[in-house]
């Protein structure tokens, strides 16, 4: 399979914010999320890094 | 393997610009890609949308 986990950097540190992820779309300033159950969650920030070989994507608040 | 490819929005089609991408780095408003071989690729535009299960990044030129 091919799904991610996405982590915030807050103070320099990583937190787990959305697991399985499929689909992200950046619009506007937001980050819309969508994970491999249709669950979805919206955020004000930016992509930092994605990482696919490491199932990890790292997103940046506003 | 969770690899992808990487697609460039022009005149609203989609066209083919990197395969096989493992990390994609948004910064200062280039988008730094490397691949699976360890090939890069710099590009000044922002990300419109990923899709992983299908294994696409599509990406927009500035």
């Amino acid at each position: 399979m091919c799904d991610v986990n996405v982590y915030i950097l807050k103070d320099g540190a990583e937190e787990l914010y959305f697991e399985n992820v499929d689909t992200i779309k950046p619009e506007q300033g937001k980050i819309y999320l969508k994970n491999l159950f249709g669950e979805q969650k919206v955020l004000e920030g930016n992509i930092k890094e994605i990482a696919l070989l490491k199932h990890r994507i790292v997103l940046e608040k506003k």
